[in-house]
C-alpha cells in the first residue's frame, strides 16, 4: 500500500507526517516556524524535515497535502495572507509539487481540520458537519456530503468573523464585534490578564500557574484553573461559552448539521468548556424547533489539520 | 413532452400549477386556505382545483411536487406544524400520491422557494445559493451543488430563528430575540402601527394608505410609503435593513454562497429594501475578508415556491 505526505504549517509550529492510505499515522516530525526567519527559511525547514520522512517511508509516497494556518484561495491553490510578509499570493501547492515531485493540494487549517475530523475523527459517519477551531484565532470548516464547502471566495466557515456584539471590540479582520475577539485563546488570555491587573488577589491561582507573572497568563492556564474550580477562571470560561453558544446556534439554524466538532488548542480544555457550552445553548434554543445536532470535542486534538492534509493527499493518489 | 403538477399551500392562499419538463408554467389556479375550514376542507379545495388542472393538461401529468407553508420533515415526508390543528405528522406526500395517483415529494415553502429560484429564477448558474423569504414570517433555504440541504432535523435554512438581539422580544418559536421578530412583514407592520398610535401626525401617509385606519397598516403600505420618500416608512425600512444585513453576514461567513436571493412578499418592495440593505452590509464587512457573494431579489416573486414544487416533481418524473 502506498503512503502520503501531510504537512501542517501553523503560526508557531509546523508538522509533517506520513500516513498510509487507510489514514493511519505512521510517522511525524515537528519544527518551529518563527516568523522572523521569513517565508523561504520556513519553507526550507518544512522541506528538509519532510524529505527525511519521505526517505524513511517503507512504501512509495504518492501525493502530498498541505494545511496552512492562514487564508488560502482554494481555487487558485495559493495563500492569501495579508499579515505575514512574503506569503500573499504564494502558490504553496505548486511549491510542494516542485519540491517533493508529488501532486499536492493545499487548504487552510480550519478546512483541513474539518476534513481530518470528518474522515478520521469525531465527524466519522456524518453526512454534514461543522468544525470549529478555537485557538489563537477562531475558524471553522463546513463538510457537506463528504466534501469541504469552500464557498465563492474560499471564505465558507469563517465563523470567527461573524458579528456577535455591538460593543465594538476591534478584530484583526478590520471589523468590530467579531466572535474571534471574544472567544479566541488570545481573547481569553487577555481577559484573564485584565482581571489579574485589576484584582490580583482574585486571580492568584492564574498568576501562580504562569510563573507568578500576570502578564504571562495564557488561555491554557485559564482552562487548568477552571478545571480546579477557580471562580475567576470559571467566570471567564462561562462568558466564553455564552458567546460560543450563540455562534453555534447560528450554525445550527443555517446548516443544522449532524454534528459540530470543536477543535484547536482551546477545545483541549475538554469538558471544562463543553459543559458550560451545552448549558448556554439550552435557553437559546427554540422550543418549537428542536434540533438534534450534536456538539462534541475533536478526537484528533492538535492533529486534526495534519490528518486533513493527509486526506487531501489521499484524494489525489487514489 | 410530459407535464408535472405543482402545488403551493400557504397560510392564506394555495396555488396549483401545470409545468412542462423545461420548467415553463403552463397554467395556474389559486384559492383561499381559510384556517377555519380545517385540514380536510382545505385539502379538498386543493384536490378539486388540481384535478381541474390535470384534466386540462395537453400532455400526460407524470409527477407532483408540493410546497407547504410550515415545517416539513423531509425525510419522513410529513408536516410538523404545531400551530395549526390537524396538520402535525400529516403525511402530505402520501395524501397527494393517493389523491392524484402520482409520485410526489413535499418540502417547506422556504426550501421550495430556494429550489425554484435556483432552477428557474435568480439563482440560475450558481453552485451555492441561499434563499431568504421575507413574508408573514422569515425563512430560508440552502442550495449546495444543485440540491437543497435539509440538515439533520429538516431545519437547515431556518434563519428567521437566529438570535440577533438580547432585547428579548418573544418569537412564535418560543425563543426570544429572533430575526423574525424584527424583520417579518408582521413585525414591520406592528412597528408602523405602534408609530402611528404614538405619533399619528408623523404617520399620516401610512394611515392614509390603509383606509385611514392606523390599525390596518401593513408591511406593504410601509414599502409603498418608503418608495414615496415618507420619513417614518424609510426609518422602519432602514432599521429592518440593519437586522437583515447582520443575518446575511452570518450566511456569508458560514456559507459564502455565490448568491443570496431575497424572496417573499416583503422582498417585493424591491430596491426600497435592497438599497439600504446593501448600504447596511458595507460597514459590517471585514475589510480583510472581502466577499463577492451577491445579494439580489428573487425573479419569480410570489411564485418561487410553486416553481420549486414543480422542480420537486420534475426530479421524480425524469
Amino acid at each position: 500500500m502506498d503512503n502520503v505526505l501531510a504537512v501542517d504549517i501553523g503560526g508557531t509550529r509546523f508538522r509533517a507526517g506520513l500516513f498510509d492510505q487507510s489514514g493511519r499515522r505512521l510517522d511525524v516530525v515537528e519544527g518551529e516556524t518563527t516568523r522572523s526567519g521569513g517565508r523561504d527559511w520556513m519553507l526550507e525547514q518544512v522541506a528538509a524535515r519532510s524529505r527525511e520522512l519521505v526517505a524513511r517511508s517503507s512504501a512509495p509516497v504518492k501525493a502530498c497535502g498541505v494545511s496552512f494556518g492562514g487564508p488560502v484561495d482554494f481555487q487558485k491553490q495559493c495563500v492569501r495572507s495579508l499579515h505575514v510578509p512574503g506569503w500573499d499570493g504564494f502558490e504553496l501547492a505548486r511549491w510542494a509539487r516542485d519540491t517533493f515531485g508529488l501532486p499536492c493540494l493545499v487548504d487552510n487549517d480550519a478546512n483541513a481540520g474539518a476534513l481530518g475530523e470528518f474522515r478520521f475523527g469525531a465527524g466519522r459517519g456524518t453526512h454534514s458537519m461543522f468544525y470549529m477551531t478555537l485557538s489563537t484565532g477562531v475558524g471553522g470548516g463546513v463538510v457537506h456530503g463528504g466534501k469541504i464547502c469552500h464557498g465563492r471566495d474560499s471564505l465558507a466557515g469563517e465563523i470567527g468573523h461573524i458579528p456577535v456584539s455591538d460593543s465594538g471590540v476591534a478584530c484583526v479582520c478590520g471589523a468590530t464585534g467579531c466572535l474571534e475577539s471574544f472567544c479566541s485563546g488570545t481573547a481569553i488570555a487577555k481577559r484573564a490578564r485584565e482581571w489579574a491587573s485589576r484584582r490580583p488577589e482574585s486571580a492568584a491561582r492564574l498568576i501562580e500557574l504562569c510563573e507568578g507573572d500576570a502578564e504571562k497568563i495564557t488561555a491554557r492556564a485559564v482552562a487548568i484553573a477552571a478545571a480546579e474550580g477557580d471562580p475567576i477562571a470559571l467566570e471567564i470560561v462561562n462568558e466564553t461559552a455564552q458567546w460560543l453558544a450563540r455562534a453555534l446556534l447560528f450554525v445550527i439554524r443555517i446548516l443544522n448539521p449532524d454534528r459540530i466538532v470543536l477543535g484547536g488548542g482551546v477545545a483541549l480544555a475538554g469538558k471544562v468548556l463543553l459543559e458550560p457550552l451545552h448549558e448556554a445553548m439550552l435557553p437559546m434554543a427554540s422550543p418549537n424547533l428542536p434540533s438534534t445536532t450534536e456538539v462534541v470535542l475533536a478526537e484528533l486534538e492538535n492533529y486534526s489539520p495534519l490528518y486533513g492534509a493527509a486526506a487531501l493527499a489521499m484524494d489525489q493518489s487514489s
